[in-house]
């Protein structure tokens, strides 16, 4: 890749690569301790950058050595596999193929095991690194995917090699330990492409979805300006000194919404807990005395219920971002109260743009607002990201007007909207129209200019002419004091087409009954403008368990194939 | 340019525009203010974000109609240049051209006539856009440039045209008046250049420079990241709820440092006083509550000798930054009692970097040191931005150590260097070395990793084998409680090649003699090992006017050519 090495081509089209992330912190800070990992059995390991970066290194050599291979512009080359949890191996996998011009692909240990098998052979992973703990899972799907994959790697904090049928098994301390400390790493083309991650399928199959180098860098720079741009409130708390992240999102979600990336450049001092566990975040946080954390709202649940949770000291946290699916009002009410800084701000994002594109952000003429007026704010799906451009469009392919009202379909461009579904032209081109991605989610925009989501286009409640807004409905009733989760879905009905049933999930230990909800959206919803008769369920029922992804959202897909049973459970309402 | 519209170009590749930025307010805050413009008469004019985008796109159809071309990648649009101060008008010419694809050229108006107009003829200005105040300058030198530029537009806050033999002269505000408000911006390739700069012409004459569009991007989203990444002490002043700049710095410097790029794309207030006096600038501290602001010292020197300084209540302004030169360390002092939000960091960059390159930002593990001890850390060069690679390298090319010792020269890379010397591909090629920009800059590095600069390597005092480093003896000298300027030298010598001789300009009253200030370099500087005996000048002079360039570097061409004249003034020292 000499070429690229001499000007002109330096001198206005300097690459945008991963790699300068990954050299930040190897110029800034070599002697600083970049990553903790304290896995499983609570042991601790502490790697400087330097240590990291060359680690790195002698990974890229034993990738070259196992003769994986780069891609081109559009291209992508051989795909390098992850089934692993967050630690520092998992991080060096997210750079050393990349930045090589190889692809990055962490696979989704949350789908099921046919539709894992699904991505790893039309990924065509060349080679899978595996967890010690996740062998187990590989030997179950061995038989399906060992005509594609040609070769595994044993990752383990322990010594030595497993007894197991999954063959050739390297390991990976043992083929990298060898290996020089350096590597003379190419001036890629920034159009290369990186990564590849799979959606979690609740349409069908899990597709594939490429981004290359320019994308992941624009994003992280984006990101990490806006969050300068963010208009501060007199009372945030102040920024800290010095950031220290906990990762707890799986690097195997869209790698932990881009954690990698930005971290790194930002050079922060990066906790990883294997797996998020209450009592390791509670023990990482008073340690390692971490600053800021993301989590998604399961995760703040189980923190809450931890019983020893009082015991640690957590004070260094004051930044929490709550995200990936909506927070309820009830748990965002109990976790502001034990932690002062969390940020329970909404956002909205999809495999197909690598996490975040739009914010619940506040405005600058909103800073004094009351809290009361804020909440309101920041459940609003959002402002658009530095970088994207975003609009609501109509059936006419025109923008919908700013009045809260009109609903239409969420429509992105910008410099980290996926690049291709991948292997698969037909389904990229249907996404990609007149310049403009389409999401498939239907929202509406308010006169302050944030979008508003209602659902999933194909899960809208279509009743007569109209469309539901599930989501508002959801979000209405999760204010209940007694209700933990609540959606909605449309049932058949023979004069309206569909009509909306709600499933409920009490807080443990709440006795409120049907008509308590029913009353309390009559009261809150409809006297207060908020909702109309009509969108009224028709059904209201209280389950222990409702469907969710392998992301945390509600399976829509799977509440419809049980609704028989469902609806057995759920009580008629007739107002 | 319909083709980038559409899929593919999009979903890989959507471009980085200046349009983006101009964009972003209209979409967040179009009825907030975004403009202030207080006159030099104490008029004041304000415009919501709409008003000023409505303007800027009647502007874009103005110059359409005017004839004005674009370019393509590397290949320059017509020129579209500015002799004006600090206003509405010139942001609108900021956007205007660049968006259309031609370029924008903000002659620098300090430059003697005979360059400003070689600038002129030597950029081929098609338009020049005039102030009222600055029309006089034009008709100085109009017949030596209306061969080249093929008409002026006088830009007024008064209606009406003068009597000028200036033809064609068309008014601002008639031109625009009657166009479009909205204006179908082109998505551009994001290699058009944008901006066309000259340097100070300090070695020759002035050289002009491009940036295209994707450079000035990534400079702004970088700087702007750059500010989130640096460690916060814990006694900073919390960052202002809301960014109010003022905008001291000329427009016509290298587009005051980025400030229409990133203060738009921010969103922020934008506060233009027209040109800088003490007076504007309190006045519209208090009025607009301005937060932040960027001067040079000779600025702030100014405002601390305004009699009326104390009358205004300037508490909203929590953070200056001090750039263009060095700062002098008495200033630096009685500054930081007057504004306790000064930030005196240091900074490096050049024309061919559009600005910032380098900054003395402190890093993690200094949080905790002494005010003393970090005051040593911000008068260094300072460290690589994000989205750059620097390197000090030997005369064998290779990085020198990190010794804080071994001198070389600053050699850069990365997405906001120069594109190239504007028609003129000899000196392009060789400021391009082997794929680093080549600064003339010689510096060390110390065993932090920061860059710190000694001299122009053209300008640098060889004595013996050995470079003398001639701006550590500056700021040495600089120390002493009675200097208010110094500058080092070098004077021919029949056994050393050259020695060094000081320039020094007291403060104003004060009595130091020569021999206190060689005493003050022996206790402080040799004493405490900060240079050795031969680095000791063989001259000191004290002047009432040490020569600076136009942006206020100290010119030591002009002081060698009246080197005689300050020699005689100037006392041997014999130590």
């Amino acid at each position: 890749m000499m070429e690229a090495k001499t000007y002109p081509e330096f001198s206005s089209r300097y690459p945008l690569l991963l790699t300068t992330f990954m050299k930040r912190p190897l110029g800034l800070y070599p002697d600083d301790i970049g990553i903790v990992y304290r896995n499983d059995g609570g042991e601790y390991f502490r790697f400087t950058w330097r240590q990291w970066y060359e680690r790195t290194c002698q990974l890229a050599h034993a990738l070259k050595e196992l003769g994986i291979k780069p891609g081109k512009p559009g291209e992508p080359g051989d795909r390098v596999a992850t089934m692993a949890l967050n630690h520092h191996r998992h991080l060096e996998l997210c750079y050393a193929p990349t930045c090589i011009g190889a692809v990055a692909h962490p696979i989704n240990m949350r789908l099921s095991l046919d539709h894992m098998v699904h991505t790893i052979t039309h990924s065509g992973d060349k080679v899978i690194f595996v967890d010690d703990l996740i062998l187990p899972l590989v030997e179950m799907i061995y038989d399906k995917i060992k005509s594609t994959v040609k070769m595994f790697v044993f990752m383990s904090d322990r010594p030595g090699k497993p007894q197991t049928k999954i063959e050739p098994l390297y390991e990976y301390e043992e083929l990298i330990k060898n290996q020089p400390k350096e590597f003379d790493w190419p001036y890629l083309s920034e159009d290369t492409p990186a990564v590849l991650y799979y959606t979690t399928g609740t349409t069908g199959l899990p597709k594939g979805i490429t981004f290359n180098h320019r994308q992941l860098y624009l994003q992280s720079v984006h990101l990490i300006a806006g969050l300068q741009m963010t208009p501060r409130l007199p009372d945030d708390p102040k920024d800290p000194v010095i950031n220290i992240p906990l990762v707890n999102i799986p690097l195997f979600h869209i790698h932990a919404w881009g954690a990698p990336w930005y971290y790194v450049f930002t050079c922060c001092k990066i906790v990883f807990p294997s797996r998020f566990s209450p009592e390791s975040f509670c023990e990482l946080v008073e340690r390692e005395k971490v600053t800021s954390t993301a989590v998604v709202p399961t995760m703040l649940a189980m923190l809450l219920e931890y019983p020893d949770f009082k015991k640690y000291d957590l004070s260094s946290l004051t930044n929490i971002v709550a995200g990936g699916a909506a927070l309820p009002f009830g748990l965002k009410a109990k976790a502001e109260k034990a932690f002062p800084g969390l940020t329970a701000g909404s956002g909205y994002g999809m495999s197909e743009t690598a996490a975040g594109v739009l914010s619940s952000t506040i405005k600058r003429y909103m800073v004094d607002w009351s809290k009361e007026a804020l909440d309101q704010v920041r459940v609003k799906t959002g402002l658009p990201s530095m970088g994207i451009e975003a609009q609501v469009i109509g059936e006419d392919g025109k923008p919908v007007p700013h009045d809260n009202q009109t609903m239409g379909e969420i429509v992105l461009r910008g410099h980290w909207i996926m690049e291709q579904y991948f292997n698969d032209p037909e389904k990229t081109a249907a996404a990609w129209r007149d310049g403009w991605f389409h999401t498939g989610d239907a929202a509406k925009v308010d006169t302050d200019g944030y979008t508003i989501i209602a659902d999933r286009i194909t899960d809208v409640i279509r009743s007569g002419a109209e469309m539901v807004p599930t989501v508002l409905l959801e979000n209405l009733t999760a204010n209940h004091d007694s209700v933990l989760e609540a959606t909605f879905v449309g049932i058949p009905d023979e004069k309206w087409g569909e009509r909306p049933m709600a499933l409920i999930k009490l807080v443990p230990g709440a006795d409120a009954k049907e008509e308590d909800i029913w009353k309390f959206l009559e009261e809150e919803g409809i006297a207060k403008g908020k909702i109309t008769r009509w969108m009224m369920p028709d059904f209201i029922g209280f389950y222990d368990d409702i469907p969710k992804t392998s992301v945390g959202k509600y399976d829509k897909i799977a509440i419809r194939k049980r609704l028989d049973e469902f609806l057995q459970k759920a009580k008629k309402m007739t107002g």
